[in-house]
């Protein structure tokens, strides 16, 4: 059957995480038409996921007209490998522990329609060209600041995907190179180690630990301290947490200073958990941005907040690949 | 007159430095057909510039059999903004300290050929992809070790320019964040401060400053020390000397490694005096930069020095950014 030359009104969106596999059908202005979720453990093989991701797909296929109105898919997932459409050994993915064909995988089952993959920095990366504030942008850097930090990188409008898929690894370049933290990627020193949720809850319980200040946080077990009791504590005035803030704004911002030697972008984009404080982070970033980046390139750049929203945020940034992949072909 | 459809076999490159400026006719090999010269200086203003530049060119056009064989110029010059075709504020150009559209003024007087200008390192990035040891190569940073540290960044087969036209700017990432040296970016801890040529002969003086180790570098005066005197002395093997190496190439490497987090690039290109030195410099180079780069890029990214001859690089280099026009009128 022949379909190129129908409109193709919509594409498929995974957002493929440790926990929940969250499927969408997005229209080209990224309203989400439709979306059905699985757990994305508990399979034996990479086969049976795709079966059952299939089986709950066809349901919301169907609701828009069927597979001949979706254009592609687009999948956000961990260690996952663009120009081979595939995920490579996701330690926290027990089907994934190999090299999984997951774009062609999908292909086949929908009709051999086009299916890219990418990690989930640079899906957001794309979904806000797609759908948030970098539509129109050329030269831009998307931070995710979560569990991880994450990034994706746009060059004359195209994502930045280097010799081998892997390009846009922010949050490992060396922030402290003498004595610096441990950091999840083997390393020591890692912006990630810093400015990652967990990293902004190791600055709390430092800071916490080397004075008597009172703070808010003190009510908390040390232990179980997270950015979003940071968060919370900086929403109230607590100034030992507006101190932890600073910090961690002052390394994203001298890291962006270093980015903007490779890029000059038009603006950096955050998102994640920390970015609902707003300016309580994003001033201290711009500030140490201001103050440490070449004279060149001072007062250029924007300090921007993602526009998508945060809980389809991930589905809208994987769904966009799928626009991605049309223009490519074109 | 319609010239459109008719083959013009060359482009002309203009070295621009602060003595001299260099012009060359090149065709697509990289052979250079016909050059000459004049100097930057002892002009009142662009326009007399410019003049001199185009009577010396004629010349050597004629030579080719006039301008219709001529399909681009391309220049490197300090301060270059390619996105404007200026020189903006070339603190070592008379001539250049305001803003010179010295693209459209070559242009109306060559017969309106497209020409365009960028900085050298950019230049020499696109050289190589032209005529060097970067041809078929879609990413790479090229790295030019002189007077400053220069870079030049290529994505996707595309110069990275940036939002501005002032992107790659990789000899100003911060490596030392306490108590840096001055850089002459106004900043401190920049890697120009340490791997450049001055750079290089700074931490001489200070090497051998900090001990009694006997050293070839100890029969100079240590204020007149170059990083060429270097150079001849790690070659016959001083073994201070090679220290003085290592801890450049230790600070090379460990940049590298922050920039393949950025773009994961097939190669590294190594461009500059120092890197006459071989495999003194690019050892310890790539040694810091496996031992410090991410697991996901280890062992991926060529080490390689410049395949353009010194001598007539830059010509080459600033030709090719004509070549470079052609390509993107298509």
């Amino acid at each position: 059957m022949n379909t190129q030359t129908t409109i193709k009104p919509y594409v498929i969106g995974l957002d493929l995480g440790g926990t929940n596999s969250v499927f969408g059908i997005v229209d080209s202005r990224g309203d989400i038409k439709a979306t059905t979720a699985i757990k994305t453990q508990g399979y034996e093989n990479a086969d049976d996921y795709v079966n059952a991701a299939v089986e709950a797909l066809q349901i919301i296929i169907d609701q828009v007209g069927g597979i001949d109105n979706i254009k592609a898919m687009g999948i956000g997932a961990p260690n996952a490998n663009y120009y081979k459409g595939t995920i490579e050994h996701a330690p926290n993915i027990k089907w994934g522990k190999s090299i999984v064909p997951l774009a062609d995988m999908f292909s086949k089952r929908l009709n051999n329609i086009p299916v890219a993959i990418t990690n989930d920095a640079n899906a957001a990366a794309i979904g806000e060209m797609a759908y948030g504030v970098a539509r129109g942008m050329k030269n831009f850097i998307m931070i995710t600041l979560g569990t991880g930090v994450g990034s994706g990188i746009v060059v004359n409008g195209q994502l930045v995907y280097g010799s081998d898929g892997f390009a846009g690894e922010l949050g490992h370049v060396t922030m402290v190179r003498e004595n610096g933290r441990t950091c999840g990627c083997g390393r020591t020193g890692c912006l990630e180690a810093y400015c990652s949720a967990t990293g902004v809850a190791r600055t709390a319980r430092e800071i916490l630990s080397s004075s008597n200040e009172p703070s808010l946080l003190r009510e908390l077990n040390p232990e179980n301290i997270t950015s979003l009791d940071v968060s919370v504590a900086v929403g109230k005035g607590d100034e030992l947490a507006l101190r932890i803030f600073e910090a961690t704004g002052k390394m994203l911002g001298e890291a962006c200073a270093d980015f903007a030697t490779f890029l000059s972008p038009e603006a950096f984009i955050f998102f994640g958990g920390l970015t609902k404080a707003g300016d309580l982070i994003m001033e201290p970033i711009r500030k140490a941005y201001e103050s440490h980046v070449m004279n060149v390139f001072k007062g250029k750049a924007q300090f921007l907040v993602s526009g998508l929203d945060g809980a389809s945020a991930a589905v809208l940034g994987a769904s966009a690949i799928g626009w991605d992949i049309n223009r490519e072909s074109k």
